[in-house]
């Protein structure tokens, strides 16, 4: 809602070429909103209302733009507006942009960018994708232990600005070691003449630069943070990691499990629409290719009860009934072990713990399902023999599909694999084979076929 | 790693009785860390434990505990330390408690609650579940606009002890209605003599009482927040956001969100094995029973071809892998749609583009799928013609549980149900009927049964 009234009240005063009037409502505008206005108006449109942006503004609003329209400004920016940008935004959005341009305008970005910053960029490029250290940034408050809360407030004021964040302040030893944390809240109700030393929490919550990144948000959320101090194999303090940038990679991850449970390969950011034909083909068709193949043996063992089907074809009505039933039983118990794994509330020691709730889970589940549908075959075909065969078959199907579902994931945590590899299309697949098995199998058996 | 240490530490400091050592050694502990050494201890212990905290840390720890332990201390604790820790957290968590806690222990925590405090307790419990107001607490810094910036930090020193956070602060006028915000980092670069007026931000960042908490978490990302004011109608400030508490949100509506797409009816919060086996039967038998039942409708389709059946037998073996691949195919889809939806990258108005999105790219996908299919049937069963047929029924299944899994979430959204129901599990059984149809059908027409 909000959204579209801005790009409403932008377009009109383009159109109406009120351009004073665009510049102070531009300026007005949070920069986060600037993506969807960028998103409604025409390419060479939004050039003119970039320019029409403060410097400060400019910086601040192209941070936040989506990396093709950041590609399309940088190749109509002169390099004196590119040095602007690149002298005001922070070191991690510096490297987030290097990582995401092609190379020639990679060049130009560097070109116009001061050797020390070049420096820092340099560094951090070089810590491995997914680590700590690529998530970082170098602008941090740092404090000594034996000034004052009165020369803290004047290191705050003299530095505070161009600082990611003064929420947290940390204080380092001459060699760069930290020593403590500083709440800006603590430092606020102290006294004037105390030492940074006598109120600091030297209890620092810290991670080391190669740690996972999905590590680093876990520490977030479990502490309550709003930055968190990424320090070296020798307790040097090197950067900082913001909690925006935390749910950032929260949410990547998150969606990056919801695409491996769905059996689809992820390969860029994008979003949905602007991935395309060719690149959602390429996603989705490797696991429904190694699954079609997969399902074929499925097939080929409904194949060897030939004869019985031939003998009793109403048999085939009960496939597609088991079938689903066996998969979305198995697909409840890994979602649910997957989210555990996740959320660290499971654990792969807990993995006969599992397998215990399941059998029970199951049991229960397995019976009241094969009553259910024992009424239905018995009303709907009036054969006792059949509603048995269908029943046992159930509860056989739901206490393997609720095992399997629950033992591989954790299974794969243990061979450091990804949990959500184990969801949906491949319990489905697994559980075909079972519940066709036994079915016929059951079937052979009690109908004497 | 490092919670096992602690909770070794300090189990071997009780089994010593080395009380003095143990009691310095919990202070220093983060409160975040109790939880888990509280499991990991017997239920006596833990009071005991409890009680060697200083009143400011057993307040702060007590927020962080499961909720079984916080029934279970309240019910050993005193009147007196009860009321100690009501008066030390936040109103936010006070609701939480008092929401989570069976009634004879709510009367009990309400009664040893400041009567200012229960006033306000019970105003925020008003607020509907799920909404802002609901999220909220009330321990917000808040300034006049015409104070200066040195009356300012008089007001924060004073009051910000209590406060739930001081990085943002809140200018009110006399009726309390919002007039702007200051970051604390404005009022740390500013000089001492500016008035806040000239310094705070009007164009405020907030969220209505009313408005859905999903919609809240979505506003804190956007916009880079670390707390939002809440307003009632009337524009006046009645609390405060803070991240933490969005983020525990996030996590939730995701948590949801696995749950609803796998066939999962949530009822509780509690943890994979917090959760009894009656209640994990009763949250996954509903989806089962229904499904278990639309199933059958396949079933009857494909009794209705027993002659079809009977005549080419083999043609039950390519059921499975029709089935699997259709359902696959679909959940794909909807998962990428469901997460569009859920991340507003995709809306109810781009059904169009969605659907002429999902048939190139099924298009693609499906003639891949066919071509490799057709190739294993002609190597195995050297016949072409049943080659064909799978493979233009690939192709016909593959369109549709695309197209389906792309428009059911956003039809689901528009008739503002969750779109996270049209998942896997509905999908399947949907595209198992059109399988079942199609493939029989091309199969009596081509093969000529």
């Amino acid at each position: 809602m909000e959204d579209e009234k801005i790009v409403e009240k932008v377009t009109t005063l383009i159109e109406n070429k009120r351009i004073n009037e665009l510049r102070k409502y531009l300026e007005n505008i949070n920069s986060a909103d600037f993506p969807s206005i960028f998103e409604n108006i025409d390419d060479e449109k939004i050039i003119m209302v970039y320019r029409l942006l403060s410097k400060e503004k400019a910086a601040e609003v192209f941070v936040e733009l989506e990396h093709d329209d950041q590609e399309n400004l940088i190749n109509c920016l002169t390099d004196k507006e590119i040095k602007n940008v690149m002298n005001k935004i922070f070191m991690d959005d510096a490297v987030d942009l290097i990582e995401e341009m092609p190379a020639n305008v990679v060049k130009r970005i560097l070109a116009n960018t001061k050797s020390e910053n070049r420096k820092i960029i340099n560094e951090l490029l070089k810590y491995p994708e997914d680590t700590a250290g690529s998530l970082m940034t170098t602008e941090f408050i740092d404090l000594k232990e034996n000034m004052t809360v009165e020369k803290a407030f004047d290191v705050i004021k003299a530095k505070g600005l161009q600082k990611e964040t003064v929420y947290n302040c940390y204080i380092l030893s001459a060699d760069r070691k930290l020593l403590g944390v500083l709440d800006i809240k603590d430092l606020l109700i102290a006294e004037t003449d105390e030492l940074v030393k006598e109120i600091m929490d030297t209890n620092v919550i810290k991670v080391q630069t190669l740690e996972d990144q999905e590590e680093v948000t876990k520490v977030f959320d479990k502490y309550d943070l709003v930055a968190i101090p990424v320090v070296d194999k020798e307790n040097r303090l090197v950067g900082i990691i913001t909690i925006d940038d935390a749910i950032d990679v929260m949410q990547e991850e998150t969606e990056e499990d919801f695409e491996l449970m769905a059996g689809i390969t992820s390969t860029t950011d994008d979003s949905y629409f602007k991935t395309s034909v060719f690149t959602h083909a390429k996603n989705r068709i490797l696991w429904l290719l190694l699954l079609m193949l997969s399902a074929t043996i499925t097939g080929t063992i409904m194949t060897s009860f030939e004869n019985t089907i031939a003998t009793l074809p109403i048999l085939v009505a009960f496939i597609p009934m088991l079938m689903d039933t066996g998969g979305n039983c198995g697909s409840q118990s890994s979602t649910l072990i997957i989210r555990g794994l996740a959320t660290d509330e499971i654990a792969t020691k807990d993995l006969f713990k599992v397998i215990w709730k399941e059998l029970r889970v199951s049991l229960v589940v397995g019976v009241v399902l094969a009553v259910v549908n024992g009424i239905r075959i018995a009303v709907q075909y009036h054969n006792t023999l059949i509603a048995i065969v269908v029943g046992i078959t159930l509860i056989c199907i739901v206490i393997s599909a609720k095992l399997i579902g629950g033992i591989l994931p954790i299974i794969a945590k243990k061979m450091k694999l990804d949990p959500a590899l184990m969801a949906s299309p491949i319990i489905t697949t697994i559980v075909d084979v079972i519940s066709v098995t036994v079915f016929f199998g059951l079937s052979t058996l009690i109908l004497n076929i």
